[in-house]
């Protein structure tokens, strides 16, 4: 239905960094996404990205995560917004306007240090 | 209600820095609460904090005041994430977590330095 105009979805993947893109889903959901690909590929860095309502939501994974599942493990980074311009196909021309959120976690120092040694 | 035992609100009101604090009302209101507060006060740093699902709604009211209706004046600064501790009067030693966020808008570099000049 709609076709992203501008957005930082695409720089996402051409970072190659690891995201987790929160919906609608319950949010046990993304946090155990996010667990797995910890344990699975141990990335350093690690992102949550959402839009629009799902917003608060991607602040509840972040913290549920730094602070219950991988505490310790992660902290916040760095919070980013945006406006994204999204496309309704049905009315070509008029774009919509939808508020978009990526956190950055990453790994402590000390567990970065610990894994070195 | 709720008492809040562990939160960041205490710590805006020493700083003395202009808050917004977003709740359920429309989004338009706390656009225009931040611009009448811009107008009238002439802040250079404005604070904009919501918790819970409201969060979603503070980054719409930061994104519109940035790219629309004080386009070029504001940038974002900072974006703060928490988990704040609230505890239930009824149950008491039970506390409950929600998500905290804290959007700090700040003049730009040009914006301070054309007031100075």
């Amino acid at each position: 239905m709609a076709e992203v105009v501008e957005s930082k979805e695409d720089e996402n993947k051409k970072s190659g960094l690891q995201t987790i893109y929160v919906g609608t889903k319950p949010l046990i959901r993304y946090v155990m996404a996010a667990i797995a690909l910890y344990l699975n590929e141990r990335p350093n860095k690690l992102k949550i990205a959402a839009r629009g309502r799902a917003i608060s939501r991607a602040v509840d994974v972040a913290e549920v995560l730094r602070t219950l599942y991988l505490k310790g493990i992660l902290d916040v980074e760095d919070v980013k917004i945006h406006t994204d311009r999204i496309e309704d196909k049905k009315s070509p021309g008029k774009t919509d306007r939808v508020s978009s959120m990526e956190i950055l976690l990453r790994k402590k120092e000390e567990v970065l240090q610990r894994k070195q040694s």
